[in-house]
């Protein structure tokens, strides 16, 4: 029994291998597409290979850029000195969204993790070393995911540059803004009393 | 303050267009496609252009093909005195899966919906007309959908082909198999009992 024309077939297939789409959204997808205007779908295919063509890695932080240096790293109004080390692009976006930094990052591109078969050459770690081991840095701050593996990683990092007479910090944990108690977990509840301030 | 290179923000604009992807599942989908070996996206952005350029519909019956007519319309062994109308590509496949039925399809692309300004001359209802007037057709079968407006199309279809005399059918309402008498609608309910049969 034929089901759809190959070129179609094709289209649902590669729909189908992005991450969360199963084979009824993908079909949906490439239905969708099909029907687009000439021009628009054009400009999807383009936007694919555009982005694979000029998204390239900042030289000095790693994050993402179209070209050179990152706009963060090119500014001269950040400051030099403190270094905030994430696991993925987004973090970045994340933490410049709430205005608070204006340091500069470092960018991993991951995390520890023995059972994904992810060490320490896997990740942006030599090149987070070198910036460090250069002088002028004097604060680190790890702004990895509060799991495991972030922990593991904020943890191995530290150990690797405390010998560079930085001060490495931790972002801090407790109860998120606006959240209830009630559903803190034993662990969040713990952390956040370790971590009381005085009022 | 900048967020992602502007190729990549283009990349999730593109992936946010398609529905049902909100605007996180679009910057997961175009992380996806940004981390993929150069030729896998090649071929995601091939995929796309090539469906747009060699999928056309059957001069007969409409349906999606890759060019001239689609395998059912040219398959000798199909019995071409039977059409079963549908609104979509997708539904022939549904009926294709089920391997009970032998004869054409005609498919619409969509159903007559005065809401959104779809009327007959937006669907494929003057080449099924066509069809069924050059003669040879001794049935057409109704297979829209059994909502609202796929009724209204199949009644208004029905309307336009009985002056062929030509049989015009309609699919069987009832209670889905493995479907729970607890759990269908009043609607179907009704439905079934009319349609009782004698065992």
């Amino acid at each position: 029994m034929e089901f759809f024309p190959a070129p179609l077939e094709n289209l649902v297939e590669q729909f189908a291998r992005l991450p969360g789409i199963g084979s009824k959204s993908a079909q949906r997808l490439a239905f969708h597409v099909l029907n687009l205007p000439q021009d628009q779908a054009r400009a999807f295919a383009d936007a694919i290979l555009e982005a694979k063509r000029s998204v390239t890695l900042c030289p000095v932080c790693q994050n993402l850029t179209s070209g050179g240096l990152c706009p963060i790293c090119a500014s001269p109004k950040r400051d030099e000195s403190t270094i905030c080390v994430v696991a993925d692009p987004r973090d970045v976006v994340a933490i410049e969204r709430s205005r608070e930094y204006n340091g500069r990052y470092h960018v991993l591109h991951g995390v520890l993790s023995p059972m994904n078969h992810v060490g320490p050459d896997d990740l942006q770690i030599k090149s987070l070393v070198d910036r460090v081991a250069q002088g002028g840095i004097q604060e680190v701050i790890m702004a990895t995911n509060p799991d495991t593996e972030g922990e593991t990683t904020a943890m191995y990092l530290a150990r690797l540059l405390k010998p560079f007479g930085v001060k490495v910090t931790r972002l801090a944990y407790g109860i998120p803004v606006g959240g209830h108690l009630e559903f803190a977990d034993d662990a969040t509840l713990m952390r956040a009393l370790e971590g009381r301030r005085e009022l």
